[in-house]
């Protein structure tokens, strides 16, 4: 991070930068050893900028005693994140039992969320006034809340008594308007808002489509539950997407950092779905031993099998990712497959044109360069050529339809990952070729 | 958008959700129609929520009296954004025209900055306060501010008279100081900031690792530029997951939502990688010729050739998308590949070993079903078993390495696309699979 700055660096703020660029490549009881040999105001911030998770690493090292500490400086919708690492039950109540009475009871109150709803990303502590107050009281008021922790002042939330969100004003107009009118009447009542069970990808693609800074959470009756911030939903947004491309990839979600996830862990998220694909590609073995007679008459043709079958998981592996990736962010919905087959099935059509062209001239040219394929190279070309144009078009449907389907029964699209998809293509391509390679060449080499 | 709610939604607000729905399977002209349909409040709050590309796109299509309004209701960094759109110098300098002079001089400024640099995404309106000032005197001054549009006022700069940065203050902790201290006694001095030239993806992870909100941009004499604010970083790195994501399917970065990407460019963005990779796994069909011998005396050997590439294919393209996705988190940097390639090696051999068991079972439980491999199926199931270690092993390391090799060259790890990595191995594969297959099966069935 050569391009950071910090103003009068002191000593400390450098063993700061240090800590945090050789955190990750030590072990948790060095971590634990680095970070008590900061000055106590450099280890606050330092731990303030952690994961949760590596927070509570931290604290389930450190000696009882100072445990305390640590959680009471945590904002409660932070400490409802470290207890949610916890993996027993009695290490969550110890720790809770630190949190000072009123803490306790909002991270309780968080608790019930699920961490991956509105209601379990938002914070508590935001700027509130009544509609009836002046410019004045509502200022006046504003800067006694401001003493405790405000997680965000731009927005200041407008409740009736009843705790019903009925507005918001900007601290901007607050501050300039004139100091009689009431906030009755600057306050905006047009808002969005989120309902605490929304899933955190729509509220991140509600954050994104409006540019928001703040969405207020309300429940049913319309009351005011509290505040997600949009930095809060960066975090949201790289995990989403860390999981799709982790998916993608063909593995488990790993939902940790690469190289913090154990050996045995890291086996099991990615050996279940190499078994399954192995085991589905033990297909291809069945559909070629159909063919054993056409293979021993002509082995020439199983010369192009890996060539055309990679033809067909290559465009169904782009297919698949492109309306995968267009699914989360919402550009494509699962009213759109008509739309999208129709797409797919004309570029396909092309790509595969394109390809068959180039494989014709390459067994040609190695015909003629090499002499490898016999005299009736040029219908083995053909029967190529051919090929690559079903399998294609074919591997483009699969991949762009399968992501529908399994979003249609409930699933998640981003599983249509391109060793699956590859996969499932891989034994049709199979198919197709020898189907095609029994017509062309029937009676001459068949 | 169910769970959405609008306070006194009025007709208009309907149409205006409306709209939304329905923008983007509206053709360019009825969009316009749609757009001046509404009343103009509606009109524009919709038009401030549009990205810079469908902002330019309507900007386009008005008539030309029309066009001066909308220009400037853009803060000046959305304007340079819907300027870039322009593909015309000339459309550029009309529009340009259209701005009011102080805005002009600030929108050539954030010109200058290439659009993915910290440069290009600040906004020049932040607060700004003398280190001198009392609080008083700054709250006056920040009210006075504030009548312009100040895009986040949480937190206000401390400048010097030469522009230089030299601390920030929080809002809430001027409001709630004792009125006669100055600035300087409440200011913090260590702050993060990024330089002007910092690349979009580094701003991100900044913002990510410190839960920050707002970070300050400057040149590199400390001289204050600007700021730039969570929200915009949102979409930044919602579009950088789009082009990794892309990418890593095996195509270009579409730049573009799917369904408006035409046919034609699509196209291109697609088959220029299919056909690289096509050329480059028809290096297969050059690797299976010269055991064509083998596969001539031994036709079974040619039935599992799918299932063994496919194997290296697919754990081949699960390392390289864990790797590439921790690079983009910076949880793995350049330095990391010797332990990188230390852990894929042992994983690579125990998935190899897990898949082998259970090829070496297909084989033999086919056999004692169907006879279908003759009496030499135990030789064949063992050198099915044996070149699946080898080659998950191989596809494991060389997945996993290529990421680090693309970047080592000053290329986009990403670029380690699935299907490429599943080409580079299934050539390997094949060589894996005869040359063991020639060992074991030497003198009985070769």
């Amino acid at each position: 991070m050569n391009s950071l700055r910090r103003e009068d660096v002191s000593e400390a703020g450098l063993a700061v930068d240090d800590l945090q660029e050789t955190w990750r490549i030590l072990a948790p009881e060095d971590r634990l050893e680095a970070f008590f040999d900061l000055p106590r105001a450099e280890a606050e911030d330092f731990f303030l900028d952690l994961t949760a998770r590596e927070e509570h690493e931290l604290i389930s090292l450190m000696p009882v005693t100072q445990r305390r500490s640590w959680m009471r400086l945590l904002p409660p919708d932070d400490a409802a994140d470290v207890l949610q690492e916890c993996e027993e039950q009695g290490e969550r109540d110890e720790l809770m039992a630190l949190l000072d009475e009123q803490t306790r009871a909002e991270v309780t109150a968080l608790m019930a969320y699920a961490e991956d709803d509105a209601g379990g990303l938002m914070n508590t502590r935001y700027a509130r006034v009544r509609p009836d107050a002046t410019v004045d009281e509502a200022i006046a008021y504003l800067r006694r809340q401001g003493r405790d922790k405000l997680e965000h002042v731009n927005y200041v939330y407008v409740l009736e008594a009843d705790q019903r969100l009925v507005g918001v004003v900007g601290l901007r107009e607050l501050f300039t308007a004139t100091p009689g009118r009431t906030v009755r009447e600057l306050m905006l009542t047009e808002l969005f808002t989120a309902r605490e069970e929304m899933d955190q990808e729509e509220l991140g693609r509600l954050f994104q489509q409006h540019d928001l800074q703040v969405i207020p959470v309300v429940d049913e009756a319309g009351h005011m539950k509290g505040i997600v911030t949009v930095d809060d939903i960066v975090d949201v947004i790289q995990e989403e997407a860390t999981e799709d491309i982790q998916k993608i990839g063909g593995t488990e979600a790993l939902d940790a950092p690469y190289l913090e996830v154990g050996f045995r862990e890291m086996i099991q998220k990615r050996v279940i779905w190499l078994a399954v694909l192995f085991i589905g590609e033990s297909l291809t073995a069945a559909a070629m031993g159909r063919f054993e007679d056409e293979i021993a008459k002509a082995v020439v043709l199983s010369l192009f099998i890996p060539l055309i079958i990679s033809s067909g998981g290559n465009s169904g592996s782009q297919a698949s990712t492109l309306v995968i990736r267009a699914m989360a962010l919402g550009e494509v919905t699962l009213g759109d497959w008509w739309r999208v087959i129709h797409r797919e099935l004309s570029q396909g059509l092309v790509m595969g044109a394109i390809l068959a062209v180039i494989g014709f001239l390459r067994v040609v040219i190695w015909q003629l360069v090499l002499h490898s394929y016999g005299e009736h190279y040029l219908l083995v070309a053909g029967t190529v050529a051919v090929s690559v144009v079903g399998v294609v078009t074919f591997g483009t449907i699969v991949g762009s339809m399968l992501p529908f389907l399994l979003k249609r029964t409930g699933l998640d699209p981003a599983s249509a990952s391109a060793p699956f998809v590859a996969t499932l293509v891989d034994v049709t391509g199979i198919v197709i070729y020898f189907t095609v390679a029994s017509i062309v060449l029937r009676g001459v080499l068949l």
